[in-house]
């Protein structure tokens, strides 16, 4: 008897159950279909907003530059327009503001998710793990390489075991896909990375796969055998080097650009070349010399496999993938410094002007 | 003077848009912030119905089951209960259900972007294109080696060159990367995949690695040393053979799960063993064979390594991994295979004991 009426108990309770359950499904539902088209409605206002300053954008530039006062009001003008565009990616519009497609890489790994954040704070979470991401891979790239080496002249009495070398290899390997990936990420949710830094991570992973298929010989004669893999890991000892500068010296000025608006809190530094004045004419030349280098690698390399030493197709590949590289990470650093010195001297001389005419721009900067 | 009145018209034409971006600013973050606040409520409600199911369920399993039309009335409940959890899945209500986590390989690739899809069409678009991938590559799985292995015996003299197996192996790694990734996320949106097929491609990805890392020998007696590269292209191809034959049958009996409530629409056929009655003759013994045969290169490489004729540690490795992965294969086919019968025998006794008192049941499949 107790067993028949708790049996009807359980029936009554899983009929409540599922008459909740209704109940929840159409709030849910509803609530689906409200946001969905408020949505729509923020993202096609977010649109219109967004093209009329192109427009007006591009009417500045179509507009007869030789008038002298005309010139300053249109500088201010457009660091206005400059300054709106970032205040707008900052906050909570951003996720309805029209964004860059997910690209082919993304795509290929991941499928069709979206990995778009709608809020802001999760954006910059996402942004400041990232960071953080660098900031422990860097002091890896430092250390794993310059390990390796210390323990061939210590150890191994000048001659690299293959495993640990591998390791290493691997290691590379997961890091720039991981890093490639989390770029493009970033890209998604409205950072401004250059193409081009991108593009570097996947010519490295193409780089740690070869050299994952590439054998490493043992004695004798090793020292000569192994020339390459050595130029390989000084080059990434170097490299440890430039990226712990970098974090560590651009972060710092791109916190005082963000604080003055004059760029998105979602900027990152990757590539970057300016430090804070001063700290420029440090990384400069650290950069450029890593560059030369890496592409003295890749020659090197080259020459190993045209003079016949060395005759795997690994070999050429890493050459060319190296002097290719340098070449683009040499290009897009003068580009950068180019278009920030540009940029420093139109202020510069519009600063000047205004000084002259107005007393101070110190509201301005 | 006509420049002049153009720059005025700009200031203004600037000064009204700050203005509507401000107001547009303003909606969206009230937009966000009631949203939020609704999704909270809605996840609470979700939650709460969410534990009362398994509540229920515990009190059934509690019940005394010697009573036989109690019992019938329990299974009946139980079933309930399961289509309930299964709709509600289905619905808009999906993405406030408590979710599973994301877990460290997501976490190391990605960083902490959500890849949780709000909307259950978007959900069901990267099951579909889950799918098509897999057959996609199903096709690529079975084509790739069997070509290599024509190649070596019509054009190569019987000797495998080493670049296109080393262009297998990259594309094998890579394969298996984006396939852990994209079952990762399968997971997260709600698909039940069983860990061990994740585990699966972490093992297989290690392979990849690990293989690519393997020198491939080439003349004098190359047929003797190519033998493990051999046996595993052939491995290749009948595990090929096997993704299609899953592909094609099993997803038509989800399909028919799907339609009868059994299944969540984002389910997934990975590895499930039982295909449409008959099917299943033709599906089991092909699988176990398969199995046989990971286990038996498994062994090969073993012995090869322990005997003594090549000593690189990558034999070893890849030998106790192709034996972990048959093992483990094996005993999940068998638990999977095994829970099915148990369930399907529990329906049968129901389903004649209902016939008896009841005389038809068919409402209740």
């Amino acid at each position: 008897m107790g067993e028949e009426s708790s049996s009807e108990k359980l029936e009554e309770e899983v009929a409540r159950l599922v008459e909740l359950a209704k109940e929840l499904e159409d709030s849910a539902s509803s609530f689906v279909a409200k946001t969905s088209s408020e949505e729509q409605s923020l993202r096609q206002r977010a649109l219109s907003i967004d093209s009329s300053i192109k427009k007006l954008r591009s009417s500045i530039h179509s507009l007869d530059h030789s008038h002298h006062a005309l010139k300053q009001k249109c500088v201010k003008v457009e660091e206005e327009l400059y300054r709106l565009r970032c205040s707008l990616n900052d906050g909570d519009l951003a996720s309805f503001l029209p964004n860059k497609s997910h690209g082919t890489f993304l795509k290929k790994f991941l499928g069709p998710i979206s990995v778009r954040a709608t809020r802001k704070d999760v954006q910059l979470k996402v942004k400041e793990e990232y960071n953080s991401y660098r900031d422990r891979t860097a002091l890896q790239f430092l250390l794993f390489p310059s390990t390796l080496l210390l323990l061939r002249s210590w150890i191994w009495n000048g001659c690299l075991p293959a495993l640990p070398v591998q390791l290493y290899q691997a290691w590379l390997l997961f890091l720039y896909t991981s890093l490639a990936l989390r770029e493009n990420i970033l890209r998604v949710n409205g950072s401004d990375i250059r193409s081009w830094w991108i593009y570097h991570h996947y010519c490295a992973m193409a780089m740690a796969v070869v050299s994952l298929t590439w054998e490493i010989k043992g004695q004798p004669d090793c020292d000569h055998k192994q020339r390459g893999v050595q130029l390989f890991l000084l080059w990434a000892v170097m490299q440890g080097v430039a990226m712990l500068l970098q974090n560590r010296y651009q972060r710092q000025r791109l916190y005082t650009r963000i604080a003055l608006g004059k760029a998105k809190r979602m900027d990152v530094v990757w590539g970057e070349t300016a430090g804070v004045e001063g700290q420029l004419w440090l990384l400069c030349p650290l950069l450029f010399i890593l560059q030369g280098f890496e592409a003295y690698v890749g020659l090197l390399l080259l020459r190993t496999a045209f003079v016949g030493v060395v005759s795997e197709w690994q070999v050429v590949f890493c050459g060319i993938l190296l002097v290719v590289m340098a070449a683009g990470n040499f290009t897009n650093t003068v580009q950068t410094l180019m278009s920030k010195s540009r940029f420093k001297a139109k202020v510069k001389r519009s600063k000047s002007k205004q000084e002259l005419s107005l007393g101070s721009t110190a509201k301005n900067l």
